[in-house]
C-alpha cells in the first residue's frame, strides 16, 4: 500500500481534539506528509450517529519534517460528539477509526469504535486569558534594569553600572527603577513586563527566596511594588512576577527550623530528606540542580500546597499582579499545579500561568495546569536557522511545524515566545552581531503565532554571553545621548505593527521554497508575509526576486502592498 | 530509507513513560513492527547526562497490527531523569530523542532535546490498588439475583421469578438476598463484587436515583446494606458500588425545586438548562441520552462538586465500601472526577475507582482520575473472535497487544475486563450458546492481565438478548437441582487457578502461530500456556497438534506438566 498507515494519528481529549468553546470543537489528524489530496470528519451525537452523519472538511494547516497535520473547526449543538475520518489519496476514501485505517466503516456498530469527544463540559474547557491577544512582553532582570530609589541604602552595591557583572554582582536595580522608566517601556510598544524573583533573597537573582511575602531590601519595599503595578496598569501594562516554587533558599524559616530540630520538626515532610536531618555535606535531602542552599519544596505535602497556594493568590488579591511564571515548573508536581491553578484563576479568571519548561511540555499543557511555557523549542529553531545557519528554510518550516503540531491552538496562542532569556547567551551575540540574522530574527518573534516577550536591553542589541553575561546593566547613559536611535525604533515598529493588525485571530502558515522561508499571517482580507533568504544566492519567490542575506515584510491589504526591510 | 520513521512514537509522561514507585520509571518506544532489532536506552540524571550515561536494553512486549512497543524498567535514584533510544535494525543504531530518528547524538546540546522525565513527585505517581491483584468480581443486577427479605412488602413485585422481564418488570431481588448468597457467591472463587445502583429511585435498574442517601425500599434499607458490607468483609469479599454521577432522577428534590421556581431555585446551575425552567416538550436541558427524566448534573458548579463528593466519601466513611464503579463517566467532567479521586482516595487509598469507558479512556486514566475502566475494548475483541469469528488467531493477538499498548502497566494490572454487562447481550448468546467456545473466551478472561468480572449467572451459562433479556432471575431452583454442575465447577477452577498462581505479578505474551492464539503467562519457573484453535483444522503448534475447535490451558512448572481442556 502506498499509503504509510503507521503514520496516521489521532488521540482523543489531546491537541488532537480539544473544545474552544461551550459549542466548539477543534479535531485534528496526522498522516505522513503528502500521502492524501483530501481528508473529511464525519461526525454527529454519539446518540445519533448510527441513523445522521455530517460530513466538513478539513483543511492541511501544519507540515512538518514527516507529517502533515489537517484540522477543523466544527460548531456543534449536541456537544457529545462521535466521529470518523474520511482521507482521500485521489484513488479511493479510507475510513480512520479506533480500530485503525480501513475501506468501509460501519455506522451501526461505531460505540465501539468511532472517536469520541464525550461531553464538553465548561469546567474542562482551556480558556483563553484574552490579554494576551495583543501582549508584547519585556523581561526584566531586576538588579542590571534601572536603580530608581536614590535614597535607598545601597552599601551593597559591589559592581559599577556598565562593569561586567560577575555571578555575584549586585548593580543596585530596584522596582522603582522600573516604575521611573514605565513610560520607556511603553515607548518600546511593550504592555507585559515579566519580572525575574523579587522576594527576600541574598541572591543578585534572587531564584533562592527565604520570604515569599516580602519583597527584598535591595529592591524596594512591598509598597514599592504597589505603585508599580498600579503605575504600569495605568499605563496599559501588566505585570507577571516569577513564582519559584520548586524550591526555596535554605534560609527559610521552614527550613531553618528543620536543621535545627531535624525529623521533630513540623516542617520536616515540607522537604524531601533522606534521614533525620539535611546534611550539606552528605547532600541527603532533595534541592534544585545541585545547589544545597535550594533545598526541594515538597508539593505531594498537602501543607506545602497550601502555603504555596496562598502566595500565588496574595499577590493576585492583594497587589493585582497579571499572572505568573513558573521556575523549573516541570519538576513540581502536576497535582500542585491543578491545585494551583484552581486557586489562582478562581481570584482572577484572566491571570495567566507561564511555566518554565524546556521541552514538550503537553502533559502540562491540558487546560488543567498552565497556560503556556517559556517557548525554549522556538528558541532552539531560531538559534539553529538565524544564529546558527545549521538548518535550511526548509528544515526550520518543518520544525517549526512540528513544534505547533505538540499543543492546542489554544495553549500556541498563549505561548510565551522568547530569543533568549537570564538563562540563555543573548541572541544577538549568538548571531555574531550580525544586525540583520539579530532583526531578522527579532521580526519573525514578533510575527509568530503566540505571544513575544523580548529580554531587557534586546532593543539595544546589548550583547552577553552565559549567565551572568547575559546580565549586563542597562545602558541608560547610551540611550541618553542617542546611541540606540535605530535598533529602538525597530522594536518600536514591530510592537506597531503587532498592534494594528490582529495577529491574535489571524490564520497562519509557514512554508519554504526555495530556500526562503515564508510566513504568512492572514487577517481578514490583509495578508502579512514575512519572508527570509539566508543564503548566499538571490533567489526567486512567487515571481520576485529575494536577494540573499535579506528578510523583508509585507502587507497586502488587497489594494496596497507596503513593504518593511 | 527501509526503516518506517514516521511509525517511531514516545510521548512523555504518558503510558510510553510513567514511575511505578518513588524511584522506579518504565519507559516505551513504538515501532513498526519488526522494523528493528533491538531497542536501548541510554539515560542518566539530567544534570549529568552532558557528561556520563547509563545504557539499557529494552524488551519487545507488545506486538499489534502496525507496531512493536518495547519496554523497560530503570531503577532510578535520581528521579530527574534525560533519556534518549538507540534503536538497531541489524545495520546500525539510530538515535531517537525529542528531534526524531538520527545517526548519532549530541548529548553536549541534549537539554535542548532529550527527552526527560523532570522529576517523580509522589502524589504523581499512580498507586496499585493492592487487593485488585487477586480479584475476581461478580457483577449484581440487584432486582433479578435474590430475594432475600421474606417479610419485606413485595407488592410491587410485577415478575414471576424466572420469567423473561420486561424493561419495566420488577422482580424482587434485595441485599439480604446477596447477603445470604454470600458463601455460594465465594464458592465460587469470587472475592469482590460490583453491584448496579441500590439507592433511591422508581426504576428496576435504579440509574434513575432521587436520594443518594437512602438505599431503596425494594432493596431493603441503609442497616441491610451496612451488614451485607460486613458480612461480606468477614468471608474476604469486596463490595463496589455504582455511582451514578452524570445524572440524576428528574424526582430528585434538587430538580423539582427547578421545576417549581426555574431559575429563581438556589439549584438551577445545578443542571444545564437552557431558559427558565426545564421543559420536557422543549427538551431544553441536558440529560443522560435522551432521557428526559434523568437530567444531566452540572459537575462544573462547584456546589454539585461538593454534593457528589459527599456522597462518594460518605459510603467509604459509613459503610465502609471498597471502591465505586462510575456511570457514563467519560461525560462527566475531568475536572470532577480530579476533585472526587482526591477525596475518596485521602478518605481510603485503596479504594477502587472504575470508570465506565466504551473507549479509549487514556485521558481519564492518568493516574489523576480514575484507576481503570470497564474493559469494553476486551469485549468486543473477545466477541470478534471467540463469538463472532470475525477475526482470526492472529488478528485477536494483535488487537489484544494494541488495546494493552492504550495505557500504563499500572492501569492495565487493575483493568476491569468482563465478557457481559448488563449493558450488552449475554456472552453465552452472542456465542450462539456454544459451550466450547463460551468455556474459551472464559478461561481467556480470568487468565488476561487485569481483573475478571464475570455476570452473575455466567456460572450457569444464563442466556440473554439485549436489555431487558440479558438481566434474567438467577435459576436459584435450577441450582438446587443440580442442573448446573458442571457450569459451576468450570468458573471454580478458574478462580482457583487465579489463587494459586500470582498472575498480577506475572509476565505476560499473547501471540499467534498457524492460527493458534496463545497467551502465556509467567510467575518465576511457572509458565501457565492458554491455547486457541478455533479454526476447522488440527493444526501444529510448537511440535504439537492442536486439535480444530479446541483451547488448553497447560501450567509448566519446569518439572511437571498439567493440563485442564
Amino acid at each position: 500500500m502506498r499509503i504509510n498507515e503507521h503514520a496516521i494519528e489521532h488521540i482523543m481529549e489531546s491537541a488532537y481534539a480539544f473544545p474552544t468553546g461551550p459549542n466548539e470543537i477543534v479535531l485534528r489528524i496526522r498522516t505522513a506528509k503528502n500521502d492524501f489530496k483530501e481528508a473529511f470528519v464525519v461526525y454527529e451525537s454519539k446518540y445519533k450517529i448510527a441513523k445522521s452523519r455530517k460530513k466538513k472538511k478539513m483543511e492541511k494547516k501544519l507540515t512538518g519534517r514527516l507529517y502533515d497535520w489537517y484540522s477543523v473547526t466544527l460548531p456543534i449543538k449536541d456537544v457529545r460528539l462521535a466521529y470518523v475520518f474520511v482521507l482521500n489519496d485521489g484513488d479511493k476514501d479510507r475510513y480512520f477509526s479506533e480500530d485503525g485505517l480501513t475501506d468501509s466503516y460501519d455506522f451501526k456498530l461505531g460505540f465501539y469504535n468511532f472517536f469520541q469527544f464525550p461531553y464538553i463540559n465548561e469546567s474542562d474547557i482551556h480558556k483563553k486569558v484574552d490579554w494576551t491577544k495583543n501582549a508584547v512582553f519585556y523581561q526584566i532582570f531586576v538588579d542590571r534594569f534601572n536603580i530608581g530609589d536614590k535614597e535607598a541604602d545601597k552599601s551593597y552595591v559591589d559592581l559599577k553600572w556598565g562593569d561586567r557583572p560577575t555571578p555575584k554582582s549586585f548593580a543596585g536595580g530596584d522596582l522603582k527603577g522600573i516604575t521611573e522608566k514605565l513610560d520607556y517601556i511603553k515607548g518600546l510598544g511593550v504592555n507585559a513586563l515579566y519580572l525575574t524573583p523579587i522576594f527576600k533573597s541574598v541572591s543578585n537573582h534572587k531564584y533562592d527566596i527565604s520570604d515569599y511575602y516580602a519583597v527584598d531590601e535591595q529592591f524596594g519595599t512591598n509598597e514599592d511594588l504597589k505603585e508599580l503595578v498600579k503605575k504600569a496598569h495605568e499605563k496599559g501594562i501588566r505585570v507577571v512576577l516569577d513564582a519559584v516554587f520548586n524550591h526555596c533558599s535554605e534560609r527559610m524559616s521552614q527550613f531553618q527550623d528543620v536543621l535545627k530540630k531535624g525529623s521533630a520538626s513540623k516542617y520536616h515532610d515540607w522537604f524531601i530528606i533522606d534521614g533525620e536531618k539535611p546534611d550539606k555535606e552528605k547532600r541527603n535531602y532533595e534541592m534544585f540542580a545541585s545547589c544545597t542552599y535550594m533545598p526541594k519544596l515538597n508539593t505531594s505535602n498537602p501543607e506545602v500546597v497550601s502555603f504555596l497556594n496562598d502566595i500565588g493568590t496574595h499577590y493576585v488579591k492583594e497587589y493585582d499582579i497579571d499572572g505568573w511564571r513558573l521556575d523549573v515548573s516541570d519538576e513540581v508536581s502536576h497535582s500542585f499545579w491543578r491545585f494551583f491553578r484552581q486557586a489562582v484563576k478562581s481570584v482572577r479568571k484572566d491571570c495567566i500561568l507561564i511555566g518554565e519548561n524546556w521541552h514538550d511540555a503537553s502533559s502540562f499543557l491540558r487546560g488543567d495546569q498552565y497556560d503556556s511555557i517559556m517557548n525554549y523549542a522556538f528558541t532552539k529553531a531560531c538559534l539553529d536557522y538565524f544564529a546558527w545557519k545549521k538548518i535550511s528554510a526548509c528544515e526550520m518550516a518543518e520544525r517549526l511545524n512540528d513544534i505547533l503540531a505538540r499543543n492546542t491552538d489554544i495553549v500556541n496562542s498563549m505561548m510565551f515566545n522568547l530569543l533568549d532569556s537570564h538563562d540563555t547567551l543573548r541572541f544577538f551575540t549568538e548571531a555574531g552581531e550580525d544586525i540583520d540574522r539579530f532583526n531578522g530574527a527579532l521580526s519573525f518573534l514578533y510575527l509568530f503565532p503566540g505571544v513575544p516577550c523580548i529580554f531587557y536591553g534586546t532593543e539595544l542589541h546589548t550583547p552577553g554571553g552565559y549567565d551572568p553575561d547575559c546580565r549586563r546593566c542597562m545602558d541608560w547613559e547610551g540611550i541618553r545621548k542617542g546611541l540606540y536611535k535605530d535598533e529602538i525604533l525597530k522594536v518600536r515598529e514591530l510592537g506597531k505593527l503587532r498592534k494594528k493588525y490582529d495577529l491574535a485571530n489571524s490564520e497562519y502558515r509557514i512554508y519554504a521554497e526555495n530556500n526562503v522561508l515564508c510566513m504568512e499571517r492572514k487577517v481578514k482580507k490583509t495578508v502579512i508575509r514575512y519572508l527570509s533568504n539566508l543564503s548566499d544566492k538571490d533567489v526567486s519567490f512567487n515571481g520576485k526576486t529575494i536577494k540573499a542575506h535579506s528578510y523583508s515584510v509585507c502587507i497586502e491589504d488587497g489594494r496596497n502592498k507596503n513593504e518593511e526591510e
